[in-house]
């Protein structure tokens, strides 16, 4: 798997960053987690604003500390890839970017706002730690039963938009600007905060006849929320059953393994199974 | 299916409009479509009181636009079907003109609120876009689940009406008027928001035996929002298992019947199946 | 079944009130929904302070009209039954008479609060209507896989408690009743209301603690909510499945109906089994 | 199972303590939950300030009387154990001591908010009602359902939590401080209030975009909940199914395994089956 063809301090480091399987690969990919959830904790004690005026100088410090580290492992990949370009240009390559740039430019620019909202772009390196599923390989299953079920849950979303324009529309007209309902949209995002039965509170029915359809729309929210457990679970217990059935039969023949439990004959070549 | 008898521009018209298999038809439906969200989104719009304000001139035009096409279109429907009373008084044909009638009533009552009620009608229009559905195809498996459970499902509903109605006058003469049980309709309202776990917190009971008997409700919602996920799930994996046992393949030299989908060869005697 | 030894007009009573096979047994029971229906509706529109304000003759006399036909009933039922105790004392039989006493003593003590939840006694008519669901059969089967998940759903509500318990202590210290979470009882009810994602809002974690506290119970509540769920779905599949399963095979010589699909003896006396 | 070596008296206060299989062990341990359980509704009473202000001589009375019983159990269970250090450093040796010592304290610190917590620390005895979970036995059933499903439960966690800090960082972008969005952590706790389907509206989104983006999470928190409740539901029926098909029985004849519960003879070849 590995290219072997030009063993100097490039392809070590290389194999160290890029790769998972080698000794040194192992730790880099653990410390470049740590170093990320930091970054992600120090802008979220950032933002909250009593903490920020105590400790100003320590986030300030540990901030660089990462950035530079940042900076760093982000060269570090650009040298080490023999097309800089497919990183630089890849989905992670520009989230590596972005997470290093903003508090460069805080030198420039002092205390904006919109420097805030830049600095978050490190939260996306989060997606880093999402490769951290990998490895406890469940999470391939649990896509799969997502992915099979696609076209159902598209068909439910659709409906369920199309139930909170009708919905949205006629909480409109019933309750009005005077109750909460001050626009159509108001309407639909108060019908999607019922149907999906959160209910914050902010908007909700006063008059009898507005509590009367709010009432008929949970108790349908009750039965929709069943339609998409249902897929998942229906498709879980699918995938579930498919694994349970055909662990033991391979066919000597053909290789073939997806054999229900009772089959004496392989199902796909003809040929006698062996059991054990 | 098509009739060719009668191949003048009546026809072509007809083929259009109301066939979806030809080219003309395709594109008639996907701009009809478009047209339709377009004229959704410019009610949602004129709902926004700041939005109407400011852009008063673009959305009246815009409406005028909207309702012209859809007048053209409702002719044209009419003048290409053979037997156009079966249009006008069919589900659709009555929304179609529904959807156009409001705006020119605008010309004579100016600025009410009825008239805004009227106009919100167009979005009737939206259940034509549910007929997208049906390219998709998955919705047939989905009210096949619905429509197998729905005694259950009536059942169910019917528990869920009773017990509100009890919940409702117990907290009704426990909690009172003063804590915003006002009424028994109310308490019912109550009920089902708890029961379906939504929780506005605009009624809350406020004495130790409400919260008291509020807690048992909820648990017992938490135990009654299984059922009906319950049933919904059952009927699809039943659905689900069905389709994926028995599609088409009866062993011809033993009969057994229960092969998985890709089997070529019987699992039970080894004999070569026949598939379609 | 009918006892028909004494055909007078107290057994064709007795026919009409207590049996629904018959002409007019049917259209007493309908006649009797009818009236409990409308009796609730009184007792409802009453409740409606506005309501009872203006209509207050016509709910008099609509509710004098219901408590004397109730009455008759009650009387026409001791009547036609052999042993008159027997119903008397039977759960329906002191409903029944619940349900009239109510409004007489309106006539001695006047406009008592006391007095609206006596009259609301009538609602547990109700129940009556719940043998409705026999007709519909369903229930049984729903009944069922409830009672087959009794001992499960006892030990989840067990756990439930106990962990209310802890979180309410935990969350009393940490919030304390400065920020709502007044004594234990209360915040058990807060940990009841978040567990099972109701969430009124009437009480909420204030402290950075306490939120931090309440994100871990409503991911935990998350997860929690599958339990009776699961539950449920999989006793009502596993009836299904068995349901499904033993609809041809009945054994010839025992009569036993349970076998699965396959089975070619039965499973009970070990007699050859005739499938179509 | 008892050792019967030594047949004094603390072999006996042993089997009584200890042991829940003998008649004075059942008793002990039924009375010991009792006492737990009025322990428990103590610190609850004296929690409510009205409660405690009215009845504060019998609360304290009431925990002087719990608190010496459990202290002379905790010293019976010292005295008749033969290692003590077994059960001191235990987890119940811990928690039973912690359950006496606060009520000690007492008399030395007065009315400190310190030792109101620490009193609280006799509700972790709910822990030994927990034990009675044992003799419903289904508690292991739904403990093995759950810890199957431990590796899909751990990832979907850890994707709600990855979720959970990138809404939580946008709507602190979007809606601000102003809008309740005080700072990261704050909108994380927003965002798993509202993904978690509970909705206390403590926080809620006030800008278009806020709530626009809020509605897209509620769907997105629909299809979510289906998650968990798939997982669990699918193992929940996997150990039904498996329970239900295998418990022993097993043709001498064919070796055919599948047979139900009660067969008493093969479905395969009709041969009679040998069941424990």
């Amino acid at each position: 798997m590995k290219q072997k063809k030009d063993p100097n301090w490039k392809n070590k480091l290389h194999e160290t960053i890029y790769e998972a399987d080698t000794h040194h690969g192992k730790w880099f990919d653990i410390i470049l987690i740590l170093a990320i959830l930091a970054s992600i904790i120090l802008v979220m004690l950032e933002s909250v604003e009593s903490f920020d005026k105590k400790y100003h100088n320590f986030l300030n410090i540990s901030e660089w500390i990462i950035t530079i580290l940042f900076t760093i492992e982000y060269i570090a990949r650009i040298i080490s890839i023999k097309k800089p370009s497919k990183y630089i240009f890849s989905f992670y390559g520009i989230i590596d970017l972005m997470a290093t740039i903003p508090k460069y430019l805080s030198l420039f620019f002092v205390g904006t706002h919109a420097l805030v909202a830049l600095r978050a772009l490190r939260l996306l390196r989060v997606f880093r730690i999402l490769k951290l599923a990998r490895y406890l390989g469940a999470s391939t299953k649990l896509m799969q039963a997502l992915k099979a079920s696609r076209i159902k849950i598209a068909v439910f979303l659709f409906s369920v938009i199309v139930l909170t324009i009708i919905l949205g529309t006629i909480m409109y007209l019933v309750e009005g600007p005077e109750n909460g309902f001050t626009s159509i949209p108001q309407s639909m995002y108060w019908a999607i905060v019922t149907l999906t039965t959160v209910g914050y509170g902010d908007i909700s029915p006063h008059t009898p006849l507005g509590q009367f359809i709010a009432s008929v729309v949970m108790i349908l929210g009750y039965g929709i929320i069943a339609v998409p457990t249902g897929i998942v679970t229906s498709e879980i217990t699918k995938s579930e059953l498919e694994h349970h059935h055909n662990n033991t039969q391979h066919c000597s023949h053909c290789n073939e393994d997806k054999h229900s439990d009772k089959a004496k004959y392989c199902h796909n070549c003809g040929n006698k199974l062996n059991n054990e």
